[in-house]
């Protein structure tokens, strides 16, 4: 499938940077029928995104409808004004989770091709990187956010949401000043605080960790992520990240001030305030539905840790046309058996108890729980 | 199954305070074969525990040869000093997530009774709670500390080991204050990170989290905790959580000073150090199987949320003979689908992509990971 990209059939869309996100809209452009020509300053990771199937490898910059950047963060601002110059007639944008820094390099370089550019940002990161984890699905039901300059023209706007919507992904226009606000406390100072905790980690012994139990490991999964990005987007956005991180560091440090007190109810209350707090903004938090929470009931099961197990599980879940909303597989230190949790309409709950009881899995009744 | 105990029929085991943690012991204990006696200062949580088979409701202390007092944390220290004081015969324990303060309550009041005393504590909390809530397997595969206090007998270490393996957990002994200083680390710290994090979220508008990612629901997932609960083991662990807090709290202000100072390579630097030393905590902490990670291969598949589709996926998984190891299912914003992955072993990939291929569901390689 790769190919050198022939004169007189432009493509619909020029990726450059065939990393996870890049690869992955290619892909998604692909399985919607666009020519896609991809391009990577390492050849091999074009080549590769190529066999994938994300599109044709080009060896350079070639002319496009529409180019997107795909690149780390720190190169995002070049790269944009670079095809900005190099394609007089492309429509231009990225995918970094960064706004305003771009946006001012392109604003500097690119004079009236400003028209021709907007910002965007696909809300869909991972943990792990590189075109073998893309995904033609990456972005489906994510948000994009779509940043035009004051300069944009229409047509760029328009080109983004479009992009958006062909990635499966829902478009939310705002500036690019409020992107970068709105990333630093959504996503930035999050990654950071994960980063914080996991780094209290690095002194224990495993013997010490045993007593870590599944908060902890969900509390710091985001500490898996790619240092070198995360300091090119810390940089990027220094300003609005520093406020963020002193906006969860700072209560902390009062906290940890009454908790110093020595009167265990100035401790007390000081821990129920902040946890309340803490309460209503998840509050704020879309549910996994992007609705707001739903009540699902949970059952738990015991499932055996061995070949076919959970897959057993659910044939006989589907026996009792129960719908499974969601699922949460639990294993824990020590032993090689573990649980699942089942998330079903409150209304399933009894049929799927009874059922697979009835089939012999250990099974019992959790509270309901919103998700 | 609610009744009266019986005079002359001791229980092998009491259980005060009929919640998530008391009502689920009762129930593995009454699997195992065990005679259980529950009271709560509220008689219908006794009698709803004891109709969902957690044992037999009583109306006040009643002599067993082990009670353990699952209390809320602030009542631990004086109600095993009651109980020690009441049953003369009985071996007494708790299951609190503080252990020094309970400990010197027990030692200030119990005098030699003290020999029938030792501390335990099950890693087994949930963001719910309540007997509803309760299961037998609550415990299994996890670790339960054991901790005598220097005056401790073994009889009593011996049995809170063996209601530790009754209940299928790991026991992992250690003294009063090891126990409070990991757990400040361990369990406590990232409490309230999770929800000083999540405080933050309190102020935006519904619009503003659309652009939130599933990061940030991970990484404040333990926000929806009990806030009483949580006061209350704060202030019995005041000054070890006081530390574990600035533990935390200290790097992010001395970043955040490194953000302000206007150099984008200074801020690269800092955050780039900061996510490495995450990364080498988050490599101490044990796998979701309790060994070193082992890396799976993930298969990524698109899930409509239609009425059994999450158990069809794993129907047709099951026909090719896959140990799916794991699952994570995940919807995002907006629309009503979802996605699954399944985490297999890396020789079971390609059958099991080729497979679902076969059946018709849209799947994508992701790259390994460890879990």
């Amino acid at each position: 499938m790769t190919s050198e990209s022939t004169a007189g059939s432009e493509p619909d869309l020029l990726v450059v940077g065939a990393g996870l996100i890049g690869t992955s809209i290619g892909l998604a452009a692909r399985a919607a029928g666009w020519r896609v020509a991809l391009v990577d300053a390492d050849p091999g990771r074009a080549s590769l995104a190529a066999k994938m199937g994300a599109g044709d490898a080009v060896a350079g910059v070639v002319p496009a409808r529409l180019a997107v950047a795909a690149v780390p963060p720190a190169l995002v601002g070049a790269t944009c004004a670079e095809l900005l110059r190099e394609l007089p007639q492309a429509l231009v944008t990225h995918v970094c989770s960064v706004q305003l820094g771009p946006a001012g390099e392109v604003e500097a370089f690119s004079g009236s091709a400003v028209q021709r550019f907007a910002g965007g940002h696909p809300i869909a990161g991972r943990e792990v990187s590189g075109p073998a984890a893309a995904s033609a699905d990456l972005f489906a039901d994510r948000a994009w956010a779509v940043c035009p300059l004051p300069g944009s023209g229409p047509a760029v706007a328009d080109a983004v949401v479009e992009l958006a919507r062909m990635c499966r992904a829902e478009p939310i226009v705002l500036s690019a000043r409020e992107h970068d606000e709105l990333l630093a406390r959504l996503s930035h100072a999050p990654q950071l605080v994960a980063s914080a905790l996991a780094s209290t980690l690095a002194t224990m012994t495993e013997d010490e960790t045993r007593l870590a139990g599944t908060g902890l490991r969900d509390t710091t999964r985001l500490a898996d992520s790619d240092p070198a990005m995360w300091g090119q987007i810390a940089a990027a956005n220094a300003g609005e990240l520093a406020a963020a991180v002193r906006a969860v560091a700072e209560p902390m440090l009062a906290l940890a001030e009454r908790l110093e007190s020595g009167d265990p109810s100035v401790a007390d209350e000081a821990v129920r305030a902040l946890v309340t707090r803490g309460r209503a903004g998840r509050a704020m938090l879309p549910g996994k539905h992007g609705r707001r929470a739903v009540q699902l009931a949970v059952v738990r099961c015991i499932v055996p840790d061995t070949p076919g197990s959970l897959a057993r599980l659910f044939a006989d879940a589907a026996a009792f046309s129960v719908n499974v909303e969601d699922v949460r597989v639990d294993h824990a230190p020590g032993q090689p058996i573990g649980f699942a949790e089942l998330f079903v309409a409150p209304t399933d709950r009894e049929r799927l108890v009874r059922g697979l009881r009835d089939r012999h899995w250990t099974v019992s009744e959790g509270a309901d729980e919103a998700l």
